[in-house]
């Protein structure tokens, strides 16, 4: 199944089903108002919105409509809980570099994770408000999950069974915040505004072999101002969504609708590019001895999408600018 | 006001009024279903809420009943973002000594926050399940707040008009995991496990002259196992709530709903004694180079509840006792 959230007054949004070629959708509000009260009462809503899902694809969906990524939310605009790992070691290893800081202890056996906000999501069209284009603006393309309800101590196995939906996230960084903060031992804060999600939330079976072993095994191409930045794969994970799942569970459990990330995609070959500007700044550094990308300026759009062999995008695409935030009162 | 959530079988229960000694309380479900969505929709609520308090106070209120702390949830059993600051220096400087980690950067300027996992908050008398007792089990009494909507960018005085409710917090910790994790820069994350909170939150004027400054000016007591551990007070606390605010909105908008902690109250002076066993370890060992004080072990109580000079306790007390988490499937 295929969903999405069309903004309304209301917070929460308004549940859609999407048709597997995010041509059409239609209104589920009549099973659930909501893609968070569905994840919340999903074995009582799964069937149904799967009868839906059925009949907008096959052209019998009553009050149909043509799918419009722009006047989407985020799938899930606003969640309890939204848990970020760095599971590209590639990654993890290319931005120590970055900001000069000591290894990770036992970088390659416990996953890095860090606790997100996920009171305020931003949709695929949105604009991104920033405070200051000095504060290192950067993108950093993601896959996640949306999760079912966690109990404490769940093993890696039990807990990929926990998997409801399937995201694409681009985790704004504000990297010039990042290293004081990581500094402070407290961790991610101000370095991470509001993050912003592909328009549409997918059952891993609508992957087909591409979700395999607990990890996304598709290409994330990202453009910049619509040059190609890079097209890494989700294959290389380092450690699936199971156990970031079970990580995260270890000394609490986990509600319904927590959004659990991979941290930015990242493979080992140069040629895949990268899915964050930091992570071609150290390799410029490595390459040349200085960086010679600068991070985005206001003006600047993002392009991401996951595409398969075929050229088609499970979860459509984020395209979004980043703009100046008004001043508050 | 007094606001309390009793338990329901909706996660996010049920919005009650207590009265001002909280010996009573009407139910406010008329008015709006939870706190949660009370805070949503605060100019439209308060004052059909403060008609019912009033009412609730004078003995008049209709189907009024006995308040009972052990049917609580927490005020907010989920809310959509929780964000915990260290905002008591004297205990900042002595946690340096006790992890032996490097001086944060700029401690005294800027202050220090992390986000904390908000989708399953505790009630004042739920038992805490922790899967090992090896962790290093800790209590931290603190203050907190929760905000209305807060624009990115907000200032301190301004931030410090969206405070809605006041509350009362034990931000439970496990001391073994937190080392580590401050380690990575990524933050605390299983060393912080679901946040447990009194029973009763209130507006700021109930506090009358210990609501001042941006800060709750009342000692917090604190008793572990019944016996007297502390009862340090809030007026040390190196950052208002306004600042703590501003902080956690400076490159994001809040939503309705956002907490925002103190961290650890704590004195300069001895004789306060501490709100966290890890407090006590450090000057354990300044005093006598090693600690004296183990951590929690399962079975334990802590007791906290911050009182006047009248010795009433406006947010009701935190009775808990640490209990071995249930094996996962």
């Amino acid at each position: 199944m295929k969903f999405a959230t069309l903004k309304s007054g209301h917070p929460d949004g308004r549940l859609v089903v999407v048709s597997r070629d995010l041509s059409r959708a239609a209104d589920a509000g009549a099973i659930a108002p909501s893609l968070r009260e569905a994840v919340e009462r999903w074995d009582e809503v799964r069937a149904p919105l799967q009868a839906l899902y059925d009949a907008l694809n096959a052209g019998t969906a009553q009050d149909a409509f043509d799918f419009d990524p722009a006047a989407c939310a985020a799938p899930l605009p606003r969640t309890w809980q939204w848990c970020d790992a760095s599971a590209f070691l590639n990654h993890g290893r290319l931005m120590e570099r970055a900001f000069n800081t000591e290894p990770i202890p036992d970088f390659d056996t416990i996953p890095v994770m860090y606790q997100g906000g996920s009171d305020d999501f931003l949709g695929p069209r949105d604009d991104v408000p920033l405070p200051d284009e000095s504060l290192g603006i950067d993108f950093e393309g993601e896959f996640g999950v949306i999760t079912g309800p966690v109990p404490m101590g769940t093993g890696a196995a039990a807990a990929l069974e926990q998997v409801l939906l399937l995201v694409q996230i681009n985790d704004w960084s504000l990297r010039k915040l990042g290293p004081r903060e990581m500094k402070t031992g407290f961790g991610f804060f101000q370095c991470k505004p509001s993050t912003s999600f592909a328009p549409v939330a997918v059952t891993p079976d609508e992957l087909g072999g591409a979700w395999a072993d607990g990890r996304v095994k598709l290409d994330l191409h990202v453009q910049w101002n619509g040059a190609w930045f890079g097209h890494p794969n989700g294959a290389e994970m380092n450690y699936s969504f199971g156990e970031l799942i079970a990580h995260a569970a270890r000394t609490r459990r986990l509600s319904a609708g927590t959004v659990i990330g991979s941290g930015t995609v990242s493979n080992e070959s140069r040629a895949a590019g990268s899915a964050c500007i930091a992570e071609r700044r150290v390799i410029e550094i490595i390459d040349h001895g200085e960086p010679r990308t600068d991070f985005m300026k206001f003006g600047d759009r993002v392009w991401m999408a996951a595409q398969d062999g075929q050229g088609n995008t499970p979860f459509g695409a984020i395209d979004q600018r980043v703009v100046r935030a008004p001043a508050a009162d």
